[in-house]
C-alpha cells in the first residue's frame, strides 16, 4: 500500500522550466509526484482558462520514469482544472505546488501570476497549495540554495495543514543558503507597476507597443513581503480569491437608497 | 472648456460586442468616452498581460464620428494599460467601466473575469471603476432594460465617488427593468465551478479536452451577490487586489518557528 502523499506539481513557465525541475527534485524526495504544466512558457497568463478551444494533455518522460507526468496545451488553471478531474480523477491529492517561479509573484505581481493562479485554482477545488518563486527571472537561475527551505515548508503543510487558509505565496530571496533569514509570515505588500511602453516600428513599419515597467513600492510598513523579501528573509503570505474590500461594503451602503428612476 | 467627465470604456467580449456598445450609449450621455477594448472575445482571460508579444492599436470608427476609439491586439488588461499610458497620456480619466458582461461575474467568476480585471487595472492605477455584467451570455443580450440603472451608477460614482474602495462588482438580473428591484451593496459569495470536460477526438483521431462545468452556489448568507441576483437586485460589490488572507496571518505564524536545516 502506498502511504506517501500525493502531490500536484504545475507552474507556469512550462514543463520544460528548470524552476518546476528543482520542485519535482524536492517534492519527489517527500512524496509520490505527479506534473501537469503547461506546454509553452504562460507568464502574466493571470487566471486566464481556455473556453473557447479544445485543451490537449500529452504524456512526457522529462522527469524521470517514476514520474507520471503530461504537458497542457493551455494555461497554468486549466492545466491544473485537467489534472484534478481528469489525469488524478480518483486519486485524493494531498498537496499541490506551482512554480518554482523564476522571478518575484510578491506584492501585486500575485494577480498577474500564472503561477499562483494555478495554485489558487487548487485551494478553489479544496486542495492545499503552495506557489513557490525565486527572485531571479533568469532561465538559468540557481534554485539550489532555495530548495531545503522549500523542503521545509512542503513538509511542515503535509503534517500540519495550513490553519484555516488553503493557499500560501511563497517568495525566496536569491542569496545563498545560509544567507537567508527564514521564514516570514505577513501580508501582500502594496506596490504598483509604472509602465514605460517601448513603442517602435516593426520590419513593415507598422507601429507597436511593447509592455515593460517599473514596480514601485507603496508600502512603508514591516509586516509585508517586500519588506521581508528585502531584509532577506522568504515571504509567506496567505492568501484566497475572496476580492470583497470589506471595510468599503458601509461606505457604499448609501447606494441601495438611490431611488428607482 | 470642456468640463465634461472623461470616462474610459472597455471590456473583454471585444470591441464589436453589443454589451459595449450599449455601455458606450450610456456613458455618452453623461461624459466624454473614450474607448479601447480588444479586438477579439477575450472571455475568461483573467488578469491575464502580454508580455512576449508586442501590442497594436487601430483606430476605429464603430462608436460614431464623436468617439474615439481604439482596438487593441492585447488583453482586456492590456487595453487599459495602453489606454492610460499611450491614448489618454495627458489626461486625467474620471472613471473606467468594463462590460457590460455578456453573462455573470458575480461570486468566484470575479477571478476568471477579463471585464472585472479590465476595471480592476484601472483601480490599481488609481482610477475609480465599475466592472458591468447581465446574466445574460448571449451574444444578442437585451440590454435595454438594465441601461437606466447603469446610468444611476456612474452618476453617482462620478459625482460621490466610491467612498474607500476604487472597484466596484456591478452584477445585473436578466429581467424587465420594472422587475428588478434595486441595487444591493454585498460581498462576494461563495461558490465554485464543478467541472465536467467533455472528452472527444478531432477528426485526426487525437484525444481533446472541452472544459465545461457547473457552478454550485457553496453560500447560505443572504449579504452575498449570488443571493441578490436571485432575488432580483442588482449586486455591487465593492472589491480590490489584496489577496491577503488576514485571519490566517495568526495560525501560520507557527511557520516562522521552523528551525534552519
Amino acid at each position: 500500500m502506498n502511504k506517501k502523499p500525493l502531490i500536484l506539481v504545475t507552474n507556469d513557465d512550462g514543463y520544460y522550466a528548470p524552476g518546476i525541475k528543482a520542485l519535482v527534485e524536492v517534492a519527489q524526495s517527500i512524496g509520490e509526484v505527479v506534473v501537469v504544466a503547461p506546454d509553452s512558457a504562460q507568464s502574466g497568463q493571470g487566471h486566464a482558462i481556455t473556453i473557447k478551444d479544445p485543451l490537449r494533455l500529452s504524456k512526457i518522460d522529462t522527469f524521470g520514469a517514476d514520474i507520471i507526468a503530461y504537458k497542457c496545451s493551455g494555461t497554468p488553471v486549466d492545466s491544473v482544472k485537467l489534472a484534478k478531474n481528469i489525469v488524478l480523477k480518483d486519486r485524493t491529492i494531498d498537496l499541490c505546488i506551482s512554480g518554482i517561479n523564476h522571478g518575484a509573484n510578491s506584492s501585486i505581481n500575485i494577480i498577474y501570476s500564472g503561477t499562483m493562479s494555478a495554485a489558487m485554482e487548487a485551494a478553489l477545488e479544496g486542495i492545499n497549495s503552495i506557489g513557490f518563486s525565486l527572485l531571479d527571472y533568469k532561465f538559468d537561475a540557481n534554485f539550489e540554495e532555495a530548495k531545503p527551505y522549500i523542503k521545509q515548508l512542503i513538509e511542515y503543510a503535509l503534517e500540519n495543514g495550513l490553519g484555516s487558509t488553503k493557499l500560501l505565496n511563497v517568495n525566496i530571496p536569491n542569496l545563498p543558503y545560509a544567507e537567508i533569514k527564514g521564514f516570514k509570515v505577513c501580508r501582500q505588500g502594496k506596490g504598483v507597476w509604472v509602465e514605460d511602453f517601448v513603442e517602435s516600428e516593426d520590419p513593415r513599419g507598422e507601429k507597436y507597443y511593447w509592455l515593460t515597467g517599473k514596480f514601485i513600492n507603496q508600502d512603508q510598513g514591516e509586516d509585508n513581503d517586500i519588506w521581508a523579501l528585502e531584509n532577506g528573509y522568504i515571504s509567506i503570505v496567505p492568501s484566497h480569491h475572496d476580492l470583497t474590500d470589506y471595510p468599503a461594503l458601509k461606505d457604499l451602503k448609501q447606494v441601495e437608497n438611490i431611488a428607482h428612476v
